[in-house]
């Protein structure tokens, strides 16, 4: 089957690969529609590794995915060959001690597309389990089908943050986590939220939105702009969601005694904390890894209204040009938020 | 001054009282401008009492209040002349245990307006401590102001029953404080909220907001039209705010596993409750008495557009027909909501 | 394979049956040692019934049980066999959607040992889940092993009741369950337990335990002692363990402001509840069914010397004598606690 | 009166000063008994300063303290002359923000005993608010009364992890404070608690306790030993008790998937964390800052017997000796862990 396949770092094809289709009691067979390219997606193509996840052999990128169910085994009954579905890309071991307690994001045994040796959906066909793979409601599109994805780490961030009603968040980084974070706050319980970034174009899409309020943090004074609208109190939750180091200064003096910092962004090296600034407002920090038991909530919000990702896709390129959007994703335009590959029909 | 007196049950008087007005330092003293009345105020009215409060001698009604500082205490920082509020009600005592925990509705030293023997504000000038008296944003009314405190509730009864983004809750009950606690719990991060009720002019109230769906339950089956809505899996969270024994019958099987009920109407006997059917479940029930800690959050979701009060203001009356608007209120009419009466600078 | 089987109503025999014997590969195959006789199994003896689970065809009895595992399936990595172990009864499906959120106990397809119609554990093999199948610490011997069941139910009740270290808790009932929850509760951060009953000779052995008040709440006042014992604030939390009708009237006034109640005991029919007492103390109810996740917390607490379970079991009988263990057992003695079964090797 | 005051930087005097001893209503006289050195009391002595509060003037040391009421304020209900007690030294400001929320320990206005420019309590006669003096069980020693404010540090960290009963966890350092914390997290919930440190001394004393077992973390691989005692899951909850930076290093590597850290311990500089090694476990990080509402949990825990705080007293000293205690706390002896200083009646 086609697939576009990582052959090593900055090296794509678009070509033949075999890949398994044995179809499990479990399973359902999904016909691939659009898939959204991920900043790890990027990566491993750029560096060819994450951390420990090294792409030592020939990987199918992609892990945002949208599709039609076309076969399903013999135990599932909640979906049926038509449905139009989005997939929870990481298949956990539902045996697992995480498991059992409902972190199966953490069980280590965790098979994740396109995080290597694994490949990704970036491919007309794929195998996947029932219990991950969710209906999309009439009135959400493949395109948003695969925008679940990224949206589930702002819905897990936002879950973890434990949000009172009314609350006040910043969201430090304007990126597509970053803005997907601020979203998921607004829809999951906060008044307003402020965003920050360095980058204007992205800090305009995020402030397109109600109830954001976006800051270029190289240009103002961010203490001051978050004392200015929290009346000295300092907000609720802080986001991180840059992963960068300097990100990490200073962040626990724009929180209200009590509050929370929620640690989205991955930074790559060790970052330096000021653990008293948190003991001070004894600062509940929370960390943040993929997610889990949320897919079916980022979809209900996504159907009533309440979150609208659609401003968030910047292009959609079709199969056969995948390495273009690619190459195009690793130039990191300032205002490309998501660009989307769509599979379709003549695709397979 | 002059002020809505309750003499006696069914007997109101616009009359001169005696109130003390000295100003604390800790205090404010406000000018009212807006009062609406509550479903309590008018059982005083009909009945006298409520429960163990039973109105023994004259008693000014009201106490969902919105109005000017006219005067600030000398400790007072946050507050000055001429800054329009809204307030809270409930005064507990400072030191006490229940408040040092941070539950200071629940210390039983609190002394709340309108509460016999506690004189309300249905009067042109009152005292009140500072920290219970919130600035109203620019672009919030005094109409809206003078919605908080039953917002409030809604508020309190939304913060307990701690949202995951993304729920389907049901509120049972549609009159104000149900379609109170509807918005509030939209607001608060729910997808969607069904709202059943036996009258069909409240329904229609709640139905015209987006994310509320409406059902009569007389004349539908709940039960059926919650197994349609969650997949018969359950609503995350019942709000009870009918009071009304029969709404317990059966309440825990709209429930999924591991779900929540918030009881916040108050039925005046005990109530017969299927304790194993929720033990099957392992639902959560949390009760709500008044509320702690939300007016500013409650604010903050009104001037943020998140929630929109207005609607449910179906007439506002003069300060001089306070008694014509609590002899409407007590008729109980179908689509009536809310009430409000408003004083402005002419009464003082 | 010989088994305890109960044939209807009234009538057990101890004969050979057929049970299945497959063992795959997640599974360990274990030789009981040991199995205490549960309240539930006494009532499927006695009544042939617990609410909608009906005894129709000869079911064998039993699901608290400690052994040896004798064979491991391929997956097993953590047990082999010679380990001594106890059992989780309740096997969920591993792929539903309240595994999935840690809440497998609440799975509605779960197969528990000994509720119809699927068979307990009173016979010399069974095959299980490893992953349900937990290694006995080496001081802990087979008749506490076969403890950790019903102390599994306490301990989900301290859990969910969330005790902020020191705590003073009130139990109602000390039938083994409700002197479980008692000690899961001390040993669970709870400073004091009060526990309270009508038979002087299961609060004796109550009381025997150092941090636990006993009292008989037909010949003293309990609402009097409570409020003695914690200075009229009232207790934290209060564990109904009775599941009698007349333990819920009046259980929210023992309660702390902003204190919580779990429902452990099971009452038949729906009770009668004060909504409005537990609304005035914004108490927070928690419901318990079995447990999740607690097996290995509850070994840990047993091995650490924390909690000694062996003054709870009365007796123990011989396999061969299993009949008469369940007719001493319905006779409900007032001094017996728990009465327990050993298999041993000659009876295999 | 006479009092321990430190006039500057290693320099302290038993002499004369002139306190406020004004009683107002609400509060209490009390004769102080007995007062424990605390290593802030020591910096202060041996630098002059912690962070930002320098000593500029005179000021009254101590600030862990019991003694006997001795005159009460006219709104006084709990307490009575003669009456033994302990006392909660910081005093926030009842009308605040943070106090309302339960948080006064966090409130910026709040007066702490001991922190310059506050004067402590090393003085025969202090006056303090009643509902921050707690009456001391028949029981409890004025010794151990004396022992409460450490000791509540850990109930404050214990009561953030929010331990599930049976967790184990891990303390790093084994300090007065280090060890408090693991005497309250067993008192807690905790099966069992690791502790480490690197002096033999102070692990011996802690290593005496029921269900502690004590690593030298310099002679032994602790993450090897953690990985032993938990099977390679890791424990539930790690206490940085030490507040050394490289305590820092690694330290998520101890915790389960879920699991918690809190840090306890005040690193002066910020510290290196490894954010990505927290969010492969989702770690939860709690921080501490002294204690709110756990004053009379800690009194029921030692009552109960559930915790000893008594072989961590190591040495008492009278009033009159109290410069050679501070020359000896400076020392820092490796076997000591707490030092009292006794003023009783000669005293006075």
């Amino acid at each position: 089957m086609k697939a576009l396949v990582l052959e090593k770092t900055r090296h794509l094809s678009l070509r033949d690969i075999e890949l398994p289709l044995d179809l499990r009691p479990d399973d359902v067979k999904i016909a691939i529609e659009t898939v959204g390219i991920c900043g790890s997606d990027v990566h491993y193509y750029t560096h060819g590794r994450i951390g420990p996840y090294v792409v030592e052999q020939p990987m199918v990128l992609g892990h945002e995915a949208s599709g039609v169910v076309v076969e399903t085994g013999t135990n599932v009954r909640h979906l049926k060959p038509g449905d139009r579905v989005c997939v929870e890309p990481g298949i956990a071991n539902d045996k697992s001690r995480a498991t059992r307690l409902g972190l199966y994001n953490l069980d280590p045994e965790v098979v994740f597309w396109a995080t290597p040796p694994v490949h990704g959906c970036l491919t007309p066909l794929v195998i996947h389990p029932a219990n991950l793979t969710f209906k999309l409601p009439d009135n959400v599109s493949f395109a948003e089908g695969a925008m679940i994805e990224p949206f589930a780490v702002g819905m897990q961030a936002v879950t973890k943050a434990r949000v009172t009603p009314g609350d006040v968040a910043l969201v430090i980084g304007a990126g597509p986590i970053g803005i997907m974070v601020a979203l998921a706050a607004l829809a999951g319980g906060c008044s307003t939220v402020i965003i920050s970034d360095i980058q204007d174009q992205k800090l305009a899409i995020a402030a397109s939105y109600d109830g954001i309020v976006a800051i270029n943090s190289r240009e103002d004074d961010l203490g001051a702009f978050v004392g200015l609208c929290t009346d000295k109190w300092g907000v609720d939750i802080v986001f991180e969601a840059s992963g960068h180091p300097s990100a990490f200064n200073g962040i626990f003096e724009f929180i209200r005694p009590g509050g929370t910092a929620v640690f989205v962004g991955m930074p790559v090296e060790p970052v330096s904390l000021d653990i008293v600034s948190a003991q001070l407002r004894e600062v509940r920090i929370e960390t943040v890894f993929r997610y889990a038991n949320v897919y079916d909530r980022a979809l209900a919000l996504v159907a009533s209204g309440k979150v609208d990702l659609k401003p968030l896709i910047t292009e959609t390129y079709a199969f056969g040009d995948s390495v273009q959007a690619f190459e195009r994703a690793a130039e990191g335009r300032p205002r490309d938020i998501k660009l989307q590959i769509r599979l379709g029909k003549d695709a397979r």
